[in-house]
């Protein structure tokens, strides 16, 4: 089918690839010049799709992503959809829909996983929004999925989406740092050779089989000490919301906050914490901790 | 090739038939005499076997497996070898392997990975000994693995193949409470209709992509709330050993250990610490928490 | 100094008579007809001041509190000044700061630590404002807080006060589950005869001196082993709120969140993670965990 | 009552003086010849004790201890009675024990509490032994207790003590972190103007009142942003021994293991956690995380 899609980089780009691949029209806009854009403008794209249009947005979260729905809102006509396809917060959706629905426009949020993989090997897709307006994107959802039976959902209402998404990249946080742990613990023990070796070896037949797994295998390959990667990592900000969520809902989340939180302390986090532990025990012991 | 194995519970049961299916010589012997053992006595089992001989002790870790060596010690020969794949503590392994040199009867521990499934799927297989003992077992380890490339590994010397497999153990656990945090989150969540199914669309395209997503799909198809299932869990032993492990290789194990815990909470772990917390709250708050 | 005071139940009852006992002149007001108050209306308690009035309000956190500051907006004049001091999340107070600004009335948050003890060993006060509205409620903290040179502080601007007093509470929560986990330790230890005599010793000379410590000795002096006390705690809000916003900050605050999450497993929290485990080892396993 | 003291460090240095001051006649020995040793040997300090002899030993835990502990063994008499009290874990209280005990010599672990404070302000005492020990040994412990009613413990038979000082220190860790989390909590946000002040004003009417809270306000003093301290912080043991004890006991205690993770986390445990973490998403996300 035809539809507008409004954001070009890595994650966009790459599923204009697949949406034309597989036999859909799309008219893309980016606002940099620089970018395979096939229209200068949101008006261009706009006039480009036919009624009821279908817009996808895929801009990064917060302001850049108001501010296009801001600029669809004026745009666009009764009857139209537009699906937000980025990483926002599910706290967000509601908001966007409700300034939609009041000119007749339709929303649905997209959770997208997949990464720079999904390219090749589909995107995991979760729908939040109306069975209907699910049903009219479908043919979309069926290209970018994976080729399976599995990879799209339709979640629940405008927000579960994002939701679902935030959850999913929550239990990501809670698989790596279990990974890590293990890694670590190996590696600092005198008994295991080859921690790398050990860990590609679960590939098959172990009870941690997974495409995580497979990426640890591929980036030990080549340096299987992980000496080339600082110890560093970012936060997305998708864990912090999940954790939150949780907090909210009364349910515990301690393995996913630790994952969060030794993220945070490889920036700088705990760092005047860890300065109250050392001045509380340079006073009741007498001295001060060396760096 | 021929080998003893002693334990033909549910392991090692369908470990002899994989075996044997492969086309190896397996003289099983069992304490339990409804079993469907070969023999009667490990005198029998001994007797049975050419020297140099292979015996794989497949019994209950602790003093079950303490007594299958003991006696082992006492019938076998200099150049014979004991392979231990049950679920030791790594720390054990030394003393075994120790008592057994005296002798000049060599050890090798094997961590086994792979549950109920492994007869169809094949066993994770993680060694702990020499370069030397493994090649002369190899042909037995790989009927056992999966037929991949993946599966098998030397971990390191003796001990590390427990100690490996203790670390899988103990990310399986990470990885579940993940999982479980997730579910739990979407459970109580008014924007997911169906948490189980959300789950169950990741199975392909998504970053948490694994088995144990496999098998969540399973579980969840006939009963997608897992009402059916008790919120407890039993701990068995290796997620507390890694901690410990980690703990004095001074390595952080939150996720790892928040599931560890979060099983000991629902046997009743922790209430002594809320009776503490309850006592205090009533003593500057000036009311009892009702049940 | 003469002031209004909306909210006469236990914390504010007890807050007017230290404030009488002071020398301060009250006029109290709650909607409860049954208490002891002084006008029957909100009305009346504003009549009852000269300008510029002081109103304390002490009622429940949310929709009370709300619905109050709103009535009071409409009732105050230019020059008033409200003092918040129940328990109001800190991202509420710039609302309410705000809105009475526009008529010209002044308005502080006050974060108020002691509980029932309050009364007799005075209250700890946390302030968020200007330093000028500080000074002119001055006499009344004077008379509130405890007789010693500490007990009181400018936190900082409005919202200040409530944030100091959610960060005393996330600490608070910290340090009970601190000594909770130190006592059941003990408790299940074969070397321990009586934990509570261990902890009640500590009170002097100790590194764990504290008021809690002493409230624990109190508890525990007719119920040793706290047999008597649920093993439940309800989460108050604070600590959330203080986890929530660590979150925000990229603090991590493990100590605190796991006394949040203690509770709110006592509460069924986590059950649905164990579910979700004890499916997958049944899957993997082979058998259901008994409950 | 006249004893023996090995070990003159800072600890034992200010027992000794609090003891002399105390009206004790102590014999010192010290392997450091700086030291203000009375004796050149153990043999000499053995030999200017009239049986039944009382010996102190405060020195390092484990091989210093041990060595000690053997010595005396063999200088020592039926009926002569050992104390130990520097920070030995617990579990090797009872070989000491039973190895002193073939000799007829009694032993007694005594955990001591207080710092370099102690001198001053009296030691917090947790004794583990036989009550006939206790009251053989009372005069020595009166004096080195604070002079309150509290300070002392019987907490157990041998072992106890050290049991009893690992909970304590485990506490310990857990209250730091709950006041380093807070401090940090308030230093990022704008809404406190000066944490240290905040947190000084808790010494009176607050919950969290305690000597911890003192010791801060000194610290702080004159360094409110603690600037000056480096954010790193040793494990002692103690803790770490805690977690470990508590784990097999099944009692979860994530704020005294997040405590002990912080400063392992601050000494570089956890690194190779972050590098699998960042090597994964490097995987997925098509792009390295900058240090």
């Amino acid at each position: 089918m035809k539809l507008g899609v409004i954001g070009l980089g890595r994650m966009g780009g790459n599923m204009v690839k697949r949406l034309r691949a597989g036999g859909h029209e799309v008219v893309g806009f980016d606002v940099n010049p620089e970018s395979e854009r096939d229209v200068e403008s949101m008006e261009q794209l706009v006039d480009k799709l036919e009624t009821p249009r279908i817009v996808w947005v895929m801009v990064p979260a917060g302001n850049p992503t108001d501010t296009t729905i801001d600029t669809l809102e004026n745009l666009l006509e009764d009857g139209d959809l537009v699906i937000d396809g980025g990483n926002t917060r599910y706290t967000d959706d509601h908001r966007h829909a409700d300034s939609l629905a009041a000119k007749g426009i339709h929303f649905m949020d997209v959770g997208v996983s997949g990464g720079v993989w999904g390219a090749s090997r589909g995107y995991a897709l979760m729908v939040g929004g109306s069975e209907e307006d699910y049903n009219r994107a479908l043919p979309i959802f069926e290209t970018l999925k994976p080729e399976g039976a599995d990879g799209l959902v339709l979640a629940g209402p405008v927000g579960g989406g994002h939701f679902a998404k935030m959850v999913h990249n929550g239990i990501e946080y809670g698989m790596m740092q279990a990974f890590g742990e293990g890694f670590e613990t190996m590696m600092r023990s005198e008994l295991i050779d080859n921690p790398a070796e050990v860990m590609t070896s679960w590939r098959e037949g172990s009870v941690v089989q997974s495409w995580l797994l497979d990426l640890f295998a591929r980036a030990a390959h080549d340096d299987p000490t992980l000496r080339n990667m600082p110890p560093v990592a970012n936060e997305s900000g998708e864990a912090k919301w999940m954790v939150e969520a949780a907090l909210e809902l009364g349910v515990p989340t301690p393995a996913t906050a630790s994952a969060l939180w030794a993220r945070q302390t490889s920036r700088g986090g705990g760092d005047d914490t860890l300065r109250v532990v050392s001045s509380l025990r340079a006073q009741f012991g007498g001295h001060v901790t060396q760096q």
